[in-house]
């Protein structure tokens, strides 16, 4: 039975939030992926929200972008936790996307992650935040998680005071 | 029978396209308003939009705010033409309802009016627009309610150049 | 006689619109299609306007960018329903078209659809609803394009379900 | 023991989310508040926020505005799910304390709720969804503040439909 | 014969530019007003700015709010400099009457002045500008106007040098 | 003698309005161009723009991006009208430019242009309009460009007629 | 001699910063002020920011609206560190205040404080931590007075946990 | 000693406030950079801030994008004044940086420097304003600085005139 169900309103946003998935991965979450639109398949969307938590789902993350009602729309549909995703567009960026998910109604809430690819990571970080919410082990992977993530930008510190900062510069603008 | 259906997210927003139903009664334009939200009481709204046709409705007027889904939820259970009337907000004065409504992805058509006032006006009148397009009546009395749009406005510049333009400006400012 | 008069601001924004005439073209629609500007030939685009409806014409799709005002100009010269298209601009992905447009006074009313290729889709699909409001035929058509639309969702959600996930986004990414 | 923690960054905003108390309250879910600012008072909103999982504390609810860098600050420090609730402001009314808040980067999630009262009812209600995720007794108790909500629509439906539309407004707007 | 022609969409941005017909006359600058709207009474507008010039009208000041398309549309009809002024609406401030005044298509130029009543103040002296232009005498007398301008900021430095910078913003708050 | 004067904030501008030159040529109209920063070379755009009309020139040019302030300065040392040219930025395209320019305070003009290409024509076109506005021969000269601006897109017309839509964007689209 | 210089725009501008005149009285650091506009006075700006460094200024303030060009002209008269305080206007309660006062070109910097009342608050401040980088005394007062702002969070903690937040709440509100 | 010290969010910043690392040494301003996350590594943020005076830093210069809460979190930690340089991202091109750095609330003050290359520059010659507010040998290197920037921008005016307008362009572009 999968912990965590993803929708998404098209497919063609799978490779954004990738993050996602290999975060999923590395906590050993389970999860299964739809794809249904709010608008061209509604049905389908409402009844797989309708039916998450009978099979065992614990937290949604819905994904989508510019008039983005995915969220809402399955958010109206279970009382589990719903974690929507905004996708970039053209205006300002994604603002479409982002104020559609976010200025939801009194009553039927659902949590806002940022815009881009940091959306999918943090989507799967707050629904494992939910999971170890009463879960100590998972509680303490995410601290591994986070430490390890730490741990990572001392290696850059150290790299940086080794090589100056011009040399450390000319590094990273290599690597593009 | 119904020419037009009025969905509302909420009752409070009533009161901001009073012009609406104000110039569907001149047109003598029979319609039928239900409140009903897309998210807290979806549905109520689908089923609405989905029976609409059976009911002889031609054209259905949906108005919301925030992140304002009930445009495209309804266009999504039904075939008709919907029009959306974005509420005012204090985010930017309603750019969140705007976007939430006019961005719809490409399948399902909504169709959006001004901000404001304007938004039930022109609702109103784009729904009796449809109905003219293919009755040269209705298209008759639309000709009409323009001349006496354009001779209200010849009026005021009768009373301008009578007036002078300080006399005029004193007269709109004891108005208020 | 065509049923849908289309005018462009500019013959740069034909290619933009490219959906718009092929979604026509599926539903038989005919349609005739003019370049006019608001700004620089006006008497064009207003004599085109106000003949329209004497053509046979009974929805106008209006596409422009920028200070957009074509639209509105078109709208102002016909009583018959005009669609409104933004197109993307560099202001916020094209805000000032999208506002230009859809801001409209009381008393002229223009349908908006969204920025970017969306629109030009759903411009041609709402004219379409248009004509099938009082043509079940028609309205049948459209039954039939969503019942398609939703079953290429399906077919993607079996190939997700065959390749998993990270295939799946693979593929994607190749096809990119 | 609180099952929920709610961190402000002033007591200005204690008003503004009322309705999240109020909620709170009516699902007989116990909180404890504090009121510390990243800013003026971060030893303590740090400490807080560590501690928070040793008291008991299950879910943080973090409202700020402006430059609303509490919740990110409290989320950086806990493992918890954090809610950020945005407070209006004059820019864009609130804007910046929505950008704020929403784009934390890869690592650190924090779920954003609406500006305005919506985000104090939405924090409370998300928190709810969030115990409720595992504990069916909550989930019932979220199915019938759902359904209330519901027919408290219905209600107004059949009052509007006794008034008549033009009467039903005169007394929203007599209520004012 | 008016050196100025001045265009307005509605009657009541009439208050809104006060200070340019005050302006106007200190400089004895002669002038005409007309209210035509782009879209209510677009033959009005349009005559009345093809035959400006025959009139001897020199400049056109046009003055709209929303989706501003008169300055476009009268700066269509003429060869004479046009300048647009903004009327503010609640969508950020007018941002919309803004973008659609100022972002016109190349070939037809508008001259677009700021939001609000610095606006209206600054269409009149820069109509003045255009006609000191090429006259030694007006432009003396926006040298004198500037002179005076200037003069009594430094009467305020005096006051808040004598007053001190407490009591001196007790004035300003005891006039309010 | 130049009849107008340029400035620009940063000789990289130049490219961008590249079309503003070539139009004052096709007019045959005389101009000088400076490369003067309100910020790094303030005293030479002062001194340029004190001695302005001095030199003969009748309008002033101002190009400048990012917090524009070049065409306010300007204009606050000169009674000559001052046309603003925003320059394109990553802030929304540039609204910060646009802003900058066009929210001058009451009592120093300047004349806002669109962004982007547009404003470098359409600048030079004002700047003719005004030229134009006392003199009949540039009048009659704008009116022979608008007459070919006009047939150039009855051309496009009738090629598009000739090749049908299809085929008429598959030609531009070869082109690019 | 004073330390700190301030000049504003406008003198309607001074209450709005009130907070800051109070701040640098309770810290004893002596200031001159001066209105004078960048556009309607720019001589006496560029004067009294010229000399500045030789009547013993260490820091300036400048405080601006609209097209704040203000800040910028004063940082290109004078080496001294300008701090520029965005003045709130309707377009987004102050974007363009904002963007005109920060988005400075490469070369001449102005450091931006926020828009409203905070604006004058931290103005004062961020001008006492330069007089503080290298003088310990005023160092410490800035400790002093952040402990006591500290202290006066702590305060209202305790009233909250005393009266509970519902009493607390009717405390804020009748205080209004 | 170093002089000044420099935070980045993250080590991917370096290359694009490189310019401000070849300022600071053409003024020979030792300084020190640490990377560290206002978010993934709080602590080590807070420890560098507290220390950062006893280590002699004088000025600090913080870079963050996104929720840039990192220059907000550093002053709160320091009373060294704190300059902000925010990062831009595709949210409006940076607005979400921007708003995140420059709204802080009253009592902890940041100094905002603009986005993108200028912002790192601008910190660079802001932080050496600072040192040279009191010290006349490091006003008198900004002095030369300035005039030498002046003079290169005069280089390019005696070019200009030298190949003419058309003849700069095509140089300019050939070296793109």
């Amino acid at each position: 039975m999968p912990d965590i169900g993803i929708i998404l309103g098209s497919d063609s946003d799978l490779p954004r939030i990738k993050d996602c998935f290999r975060i999923l991965d590395d906590f050993s979450v389970s999860y299964e992926i739809i794809v249904a639109s709010a608008h061209r398949t509604p049905a389908r969307a409402m009844e797989w929200a309708s039916s998450a938590r009978s099979r065992g789902i614990k937290v949604i993350i819905a994904v989508a972008g510019g008039a983005a009602h995915l969220p809402g729309v399955v958010a109206a549909h279970t009382t589990l936790p719903v974690i929507g995703v905004p996708i970039e567009t053209k205006i300002s960026g994604g603002l479409d996307s982002l104020l559609s998910i976010v200025q939801m109604p009194s009553g039927i809430p659902v949590a806002t992650m940022p815009m881009g690819s940091a959306g999918g990571t943090n989507a799967a970080l707050f629904a494992i935040n939910i999971l170890g919410s009463s879960d100590p082990a998972i509680a303490g992977k995410i601290e591994t998680y986070r430490k390890e993530m730490a741990e990572k930008i001392e290696l850059k510190n150290e790299e940086l005071k080794k090589l100056g900062v011009h040399d450390y510069i000319n590094t990273i603008e290599d690597r593009r």
